[in-house]
């Protein structure tokens, strides 16, 4: 069956019917969320075990269980292949694999799959497990992308059953409590391990920082955790605090990004009460930075900014050029020590930012954001998940969330990158339907989603230009884009955060 | 059936199969927690509604419905009134009351009860409508007696299913973010409100104080609230500050405080680490001011004061006496502004206070707790629910979640009040187990539960007297004590926290 983004997809896949992707706001939701067990722990239990096998001991890790972990420390993570590592070792096989995503320091993972340790993943894969997961038949079923209010989503409501969450905190107390604030390994907001701690069967905290009770702030409570194992270090420092994020220097790209202000500014959204999403790429840092001159200079105070927090929104927050940051994932130093300090830095979940079956998430109340892609279309889909070799080398981070609740989503996309078009007839793969992106900014024009004649009326001033002529420029400039060679065998289904099927990535067979 | 505090208790009550009370630790629950509705607020949609009359047709309230509503606002709380008159006036009977506990201020729920529109109480009866109730033939089931911690299990176990949960804040952004900590009617922490917001099919936030998006700090999130209702006022603010609490002026109250200090000291707990719940009695607060003196003193930093907070604790925190607060409860006006400023001074929930059905609740890591009774027997039984007289005039408040997770549990009681013996053969009600409470402290002497051998052996120096040596004073000082003319029907069910039936209370025909 083909579904609302044109995209042919299957009735069902391993086993589990798909529902078609119908509208980004096609439906509501029956029924009430997945619940998690009962729990008791009496006075004078101890929760604290000696190792990540005893750990998986306690909890009853066995052949077919599903795992999972967040992705707060990046790069610099060491919990997901110490978890694994341990089961491997321990002879488990056929462990569905649930993190948030996994990133290049998780290769290893690539020989757990080979040796049928890891059978399955649902999460966003970025880099080389990506590239091995493309070669096609090297899973059990196809992984299960989703955007993270998606992931919140399936988890709330129990698409997505979690058997144990392993939870990587930067202090926690023997009983549990714990966040991402305090320690040499704070790396700010714990937003990915709400879903998670709230509704696993079991959840272990794992911490390289043990305190005494009571941690405070407590992000993930007390409550919600069975055990809590100490080991060295949860992850590299240096991978994990990714430092001051830098800026993009390209002349074309800085055009790009102060043209979205340019934009948002015509399109009269820039006024007091103004909120966004922010994001870390360097053209957004860029968007952020030029926001703050605008805002500042015209003494424009915005309410919040959503994020991907880094010290460019900090620096808002502290001139008063914003009210509130609301802090999900924090990217830098800055983002962290501010949370850390200041009271209007306030932590909050996934579920929060963009969980739609809930009673409203964050991203519904952002009055714009601005995205990147690695493809976008004549029918503004938006492709972040695979590059235009058919590679699944990205997750869709909060892409589809932002895109569907912002006012104005705003997609930047030079139109090539190095020879490839970036502008074209038909995305890859649909990572964020069309349905929910409202301009595309390149540094050869702007184009404007028909659907928009509100923003179209508005900024009448700029050099708006119709997607098809963005599009036959990049052909004109680079040729019609070549098409990778693709395999028959699904390695990967996009799902839209409503939990319905909105495409498929395919095995690459060639280039 | 007799239970484990020696209790008859029914089969059944109100055609509800009631499980006998069997010791504090006696079970760990099985199965999963209740769940809350999947909701879908999309963008653009708003949760505002004119009126409380509105919320009550949007949310569907019915006939039969249960309702449920917090007390942070104490006796100057104008909100459930004002919800239980508009049902009234639109002819809606048979409602269930699912307080956290009526104060005298809702002494207007009595008219709605003999009209019929409330049949059912869930909840703490302080003073009139406890009276009321106690003449019997009143409401069509007994009312449910729940300890905090006990209330916040049975709302996540299901046991208690909400309706509709009301939710009175200070301050509130038009999507249901809120807190007590903010406005003119500032509570402080919002505690009793999160098992109603997680578990409720509908969340109602009352608010006087709406505020641009985002409130923070977040004590309640959007992603529970339906519909956001501002009112002119949620209550007085004369009733709701309670301001600076007195502490005791009577000696004999002075030196019981003084000698439950010398028995924790002569008990050594009192070091590095110490740990206590504080209450908001008279003698309550004469413990900590003198626990703040004696561990100044010494040099002793304790680890965390769990409350029920007054000013008295946060004095604690801002000489470092202690390093942290938790609160689920700001007494006055000291606690709220603690709460508001110091990170240190953190909200939590009655389920992370009490809740003994989740990966364990505070009151487990409390060394000691020091609490009130309106009589004690030689069991060591304590009730804080009725009068000698019989009559239901206190809720459990968190009594029976501090005896039973604290290390040493305590019991201030002078041995009689007038010429009413409080040390007595038998309670008129069991609110609190005797195998959970370990001293009782009188002015004449101090009992030890026979089970703490430890303590007996530690305290040898204190004036150790048998609790029925403090009875045979009380009596001889005041003769045995009248025992009220109880009738066949029972007003109320005292539920132990893990949801067992400790006793019951009979209606009261003479005294």
């Amino acid at each position: 069956m083909k579904n609302a983004a044109g995209r042919e997809i299957p009735d069902e896949i391993a086993g589990k019917k798909l529902k078609p992707y119908n509208g980004p706001f096609s439906f509501k939701p029956q029924g009430r969320q997945y619940s998690p067990p009962l729990r008791a722990v009496f006075p004078g239990e101890s929760k604290i075990l000696g190792s990540i096998r005893e750990a998986i001991k306690k909890t009853g890790i066995e052949n077919g269980s599903t795992i999972s972990f967040h992705h707060h420390l990046r790069n610099g993570d060491a919990v997901v292949n110490m978890v694994v590592d341990e089961i491997a070792k321990m002879g488990i096989k056929d462990i569905t694999l649930a993190p948030t995503a996994l990133f290049p320091v998780h290769e290893p993972i690539i020989e757990h799959i080979k040796n049928g340790v890891v059978t399955a993943i649902h999460g966003s894969l970025n880099g080389p497990i990506g590239a091995f997961v493309s070669e096609g038949g090297k899973l059990k079923e196809p992984v299960i992308l989703r955007s993270h209010g998606g992931r919140a989503r399936a988890i709330c409501s129990g698409d997505l059953h979690i058997d144990v969450a392993f939870i990587a905190a930067s202090a926690a107390d023997d009983y549990g409590n714990c966040n991402g604030s305090l320690g040499d390994s704070a790396f700010g907001a714990l937003g990915f391990g709400y879903a998670d701690a709230m509704h696993a069967d079991k959840v272990v905290v794992v911490t390289d920082n043990l305190q005494p009770y009571p941690v405070t702030p407590i992000s993930i409570s007390q409550t919600f955790v069975d055990y809590v194992v100490e080991v060295p270090s949860i992850g590299d420092p240096g991978g994990i605090k990714t430092g001051t994020m830098q800026i993009t220097k390209s002349p074309s790209r800085l055009m790009m990004a102060k043209n979205v202000v340019k934009f948002f500014a015509e399109a009269g959204i820039l006024k007091d009460g103004f909120s966004f999403q922010a994001g870390a790429g360097g053209t957004s840092l860029a968007v952020t930075k030029f926001l703050h001159e605008y805002m500042r200079e015209k003494g424009i105070t915005g309410s919040f900014v959503m994020g991907g927090i880094t010290g460019f929104v900090v620096n808002m927050l502290e001139d008063g050029t914003i009210k509130k940051i609301l802090d999900a994932q924090s990217f830098d130093l800055e983002a962290v020590e501010s949370m850390r300090k200041n009271p209007d830095h306030f932590e909050v979940s996934h579920i929060e930012f963009g969980n739609m079956h809930t009673g409203g998430c964050i991203v519904n109340r952002q009055h714009a954001c601005f995205l990147g892609a690695t493809e976008v279309d004549i029918d503004f889909n938006v492709n972040v998940n695979t590059h235009s070799d058919g590679m699944l080398l990205h997750g869709i981070g909060g892409h589809q969330d932002a895109a569907a609740g912002s006012d104005i989503t705003v997609i930047l996309a030079p139109l090539l990158r190095g020879r490839i078009p970036v502008i074209r007839k038909e995305v890859t793969t649909v990572s964020t339907p069309g349905d929910t992106v409202d301009v595309v900014v390149t540094e050869r024009g702007i184009a404007i989603n028909p659907r928009r004649e509100d923003l179209i009326e508005k900024v009448k001033n700029m050099n708006v230009v119709s997607i098809e002529e963005l599009y036959k420029k990049a052909v004109s400039m680079a040729g019609e884009p070549k098409k990778p060679k693709l395999g028959e065998d699904m390695v990967a289904v996009v799902e839209y955060r409503d939990g319905t099927a909105l495409d498929t990535v395919r095995s690459v067979k060639g280039w």
